[in-house]
């Protein structure tokens, strides 16, 4: 704690025989040096396969700056902003890292905004920018008037409040969640990674396993879906298999600790782990158990996928292994020769990530990407990976593999698979071009 | 998505053959079902280890609620708010769920805010909630001027940006951080969760390797502590010793994915993973390389651990292995009887949680709760176990159990052994009483 008697004096560098930055020699001498300091061990020991992150010295190129900072800087001349901000908000220096609506769209009812990927790290995506999408619009529901019905065929029915679903055993878990039209297959393509691929985010969930709410209603026999309902004004209605809904699907109540955020949900969603994100049924109010697909508006007119044929893929419910590299990323900028990382994120709906490759030269040669641990199943797995950047033109791309042995593949695999008339379940590689002067823009472009 | 015609119109109900909510027979009716509906294998099934968790029915004993959902809910029947909030926030019916100072305390700038834990689930704590300590308060710090100097017994010095920090190789690691004053040997003991610990919060932190950054500066041979500085108005200032700096110190400037909140030391932070919180320097500007402590003000005058014989332990770094039930804990209250679960969260700075038991008779017997996977390193670990009560007074505790097989003490055994003029670094059990009429309290007090 601090002395009250200090407060309105200058705080004191606590030891008076340190270097005061100002008296160092100037800061391009140290980054020289810093470069010729690092050998081929130091790059063995950041365990980057050999390939020497900084031989050439991540800063030693970089132009040096001209202000450099004050002895003391202003900010530790003074007081702060005072403890217990209830809740807090990101720093004002990050207010362009926010949610914005997918590029073209204009209406704010039926409408998704992307969480902003090239800005983010990791594989925990904070709630204010997780991403959305909504049929109606966002209800503001009153916790304590919801209800959650099971019904059907069930020995019984039950109805709960939010307050009685709290108090069944529940378990935590983290999963991606992931719209099927992320991206669609038709151009424009978006310039940068949100655009491209930002309907994509990852949270820890919170709340009862379906497979026990099923278990104290009893089910029928004849059991084999689940018509699952959400309070909005669309009503969205999906139909979920039994077979899923007794394996690992939760009824949940909160997201990264904290009650579901009403754009997800609130009070209670439905989390189908690696399901297409749209039969994560927010507002939930009904589950219905049935027989049969409930055949809904959003699993026949939508979520479908139309084939060359005039046929439709129905019910293509698992989003299919997939990656995409944040940094560099579209819209992007490097600023100077040498090693750099490349970070991406890759995610299965069957599973865990077990490879990621990264390319430099447009798929013609491949190398592994170091995973973060730990690997979880149908979760976001952070990869990172070395290259060097001499000026020339780049292609740099990353493709997953997850456990089942599915290989992520391109564009034109999927095309000549599904046809180019199909609009859901993209998982296709995604290129980024390097150019000359550092640029980074969207290779398929 | 959602036919604009179709906007103004009430929703339909998918299935026009469900039955309608207002169709069920009584709600008492069902729940009562319910519980009878429910056997032993059902418990067996949930992993409860035998004890069934609803064989009484989680919900057959709840009051039943006299106001029923209309058929669709007036939420269902309108068009809800835009998508694309750029940031978003918590429902307005969850605006008690914040950070709230500590007990007691008036001062806003060297002062510090609690995390919620009775109100939070999972082990990710949300950055608007993560636990706060300022010693002069929150700096508004401009990234673009902000500095961060490597200098001292190294082969070179550095002045970094941040731009030049984030082009390392990076790492995401979860780690829970804690302050050591959480809480201290003293009364009045708090009456939430809160108020007795809730001066750890955990999260997903992405940065460097303080490693790599040593050995780009190289050491010499000398070097064996670091002071690390902060640019705030208390020029907070710690030594943090070199073995501990090439393990797992990590130099961060993102949190659950997005860039550190001010209040988390935007824009970089130092994380000391086990170590107590005030070693974690915020506001991040220098890293003396030293041959000996700084004897700082905060390493010496506080942070110290006075004994009874009228000297201090000093450097006690690690916060020991400790847990808390958060779910029942003070100030809630029980409102049936029946199977409940209790649920609360374990750390230890040593490493990973092996084990938590718990008890509901004041410590005369234990048992075993189920740990959440995954069970990370110097991560928080959700532990939930079954409970029954049936009207009886409880005295309801839990005792976690890390790697190197330490078991978190009673206070009376650590008054024992550090007498009780100490004040820093208690993680005695914590016991909550429920009383005949289910209010939950501090069983301290």
């Amino acid at each position: 704690m601090m002395d009250r008697k200090n407060k309105n004096t200058p705080a004191i560098t606590p030891d008076p025989n340190a270097l005061a930055i100002a008296d160092v020699p100037a800061r391009r001498e140290f980054l020289r040096k810093s470069g010729l300091a690092l050998g081929v061990g130091t790059a063995a020991a950041l365990g980057l396969g050999g390939r020497a992150f900084a031989d050439t010295g991540a800063a030693t190129t970089t132009p040096a700056s001209s202000n450099l900072p004050p002895n003391v800087p202003e900010w530790t001349r003074a007081l702060g902003m005072p403890t217990a901000s209830p809740y807090g908000a990101p720093s004002t220096y990050e207010s362009d890292v926010k949610r914005n609506l997918y590029p073209g769209l204009k209406d704010t009812m039926s409408a998704y905004s992307t969480s902003p990927l090239q800005d983010l790290d990791g594989t925990i995506t904070p709630n204010g920018l997780f991403y959305e999408r909504h049929h109606a619009g966002v209800p503001q529901i009153d916790p304590a008037q919801h209800r959650l019905m099971i019904h059907g065929l069930t020995e019984t029915s039950l109805i709960l409040t939010v307050d009685e679903l709290r108090q069944f055993p529940s378990v935590s878990r983290i999963h991606f969640m992931e719209c099927s039209g992320n991206p669609s297959f038709l151009p424009p393509w978006g310039k940068t990674a949100a655009e491209v691929s930002g309907l994509v985010s990852c949270a820890e969930w919170t709340g009862v396993p379906l497979r026990t709410l099923l278990e104290e209603v009893g089910l029928k026999m004849e059991a084999k879906w689940i018509v699952a309902e959400g309070a909005d004004g669309a009503a969205m209605t999906r139909s979920i298999p039994m077979e899923k809904c007794l394996d690992d699907v939760l009824v949940v109540y909160s997201q990264n600790g904290e009650r579901l955020r009403p754009e997800q949900g609130y009070p209670l969603r439905l989390i189908v782990p690696g399901f297409e994100g749209n039969t994560h049924i927010k507002w939930l109010r009904r589950l219905h158990v049935t027989d049969a697909p409930g055949y809904t508006r959003e699993e026949t007119a939508k979520y479908t996928d139309l084939m060359e044929d005039g046929r439709a893929r129905k019910f293509s419910f698992v989003m299919e292994c997939k990656s995409i590299i944040t940094a560099p990323s579209g819209s992007q900028q490097l600023t100077r020769h040498g090693k750099h990382e490349m970070r991406g994120i890759a995610w299965s709906g069957r599973g865990k990530i077990t490879r990621v490759d990264v390319s430099v030269d447009g798929g013609s040669n491949w190398y592994p990407a170091k995973l973060q641990e730990p690997v979880l199943d149908k979760a976001l797995t952070a990869f990172r990976a070395p290259f060097e950047w001499a000026g020339q033109e780049l292609m740099i791309m990353s493709r997953a593999i997850d456990e089942t042995g599915y290989v992520q593949p391109t564009l034109q695999q999927l095309i000549e698979t599904r046809g180019s008339v199909s609009f859901y379940h993209n998982n296709s590689i995604q290129p980024w071009k390097i150019s000359h002067d550092g640029e980074v823009t969207n290779g398929r472009a």
